[in-house]
């Protein structure tokens, strides 16, 4: 299976090559390193990226930001860094996808726990990751008219975030990557579409 | 209660304000009619509105659009008018809210059984419906530290939309008006937070 994993160098999307490196035909891409590079804030940079790697399975993308700050900071241009990265980021790789990938294709976003089991400050990131969540359940029906399916993987804090990021999520337990990786290969590898496959 | 009522006018927020007329002091706004003018696409036109209107008690809105159209014939920008409007639109009402509602005071969002039951050409309204739900879990816990609560009424086709729109929801029963507005109600009146209230 020929897959690209977008994000593939970074924290969740490491694991996941090693996972796949030895079965499949895998191409990883991030921003500035990987096989390749791209820019997912960038819709035409996104195109040419699937321009020059033809014949793709399986787009799996583990990247995209969102700035994080208490809710009376919050301006308008906070939210449309994230709308532009995680949020439309994602969505323009999976409508991109949709033109070039084979028949028979998958597509795995990434979103998170935020969406329904919020944190202090992280409200940009709730409201992208339900966003992209909400993409997925609008877009399914008729991605399988395409012949193509799509998921996103909502992991919690994951383990080796953990040592970074745990004080912004008090008492949340965090996800052991060997399980992160489980549900990009349960979406990767089995029939189901239209879910969000929650990692706790 | 002082209630500033952004889409008033309109198909569910006329309902909304005859309900509340004769028992509260209620401001309708709408973006040509109502007692006041706003652009909730335009940040800056949602603080003049506040600043305008002083001594809130409640902020409900029931406006903002997105595109609906073919998956394959979506694109970025298609997406980024229903960020602009369904999903800035009413976040912005609601930060702004923030700095100008009185103690105790309640913001109540709209957004639509889409964002979990999808239908052919709706993707942009899922997307942007799920987002505002997403905000609202997000940040109803730093909400209820400033002393106001928030919620979104998430309804089904309303009965009242029916006929102009029942043919892009095939198979779904409308949602009787009544009861939409006691999702608003219910919201503005009980003491409940971060819930998104369905009504079918």
């Amino acid at each position: 299976m020929k897959i690209l994993l977008i994000g593939g160098t970074g924290t969740i999307g490491s694991v996941i090559a090693e996972r796949l490196q030895n079965d499949d035909d895998l191409i990883t891409v991030g921003h500035s390193s990987g096989d390749l590079q791209t820019d997912i804030t960038d819709p035409d940079a996104i195109t040419s990226l699937f321009e020059e790697v033809a014949n793709i399975d399986a787009v799996i993308v583990t990247t995209g930001s969102a700035p994080m700050k208490p809710l009376n900071e919050l301006s308008n241009n906070d939210f449309l860094e994230g709308v532009k990265s995680k949020m439309m980021g994602q969505i323009n790789v999976a409508l991109t996808a949709l033109d070039y990938l084979n028949e028979g294709g998958s597509i795995t976003l990434t979103t998170g726990i935020l969406s329904h089991d919020p944190i202090p400050q992280g409200t940009v990131l709730s409201t992208v990751n339900n966003a992209v969540n909400g993409f997925v359940i609008g877009s399914y029906g008729e991605f399988i008219q395409h012949g193509i399916r799509i998921n996103a993987v909502s992991p919690a804090l994951v383990e080796d975030s953990a040592e970074a990021l745990g004080d912004y999520f008090p008492g949340h337990t965090p996800a052991k990557m060997e399980h992160v990786a489980n549900g990009y290969i349960k979406s990767l590898k089995t029939c189901i579409t239209g879910q969000i496959i929650d990692i706790d």
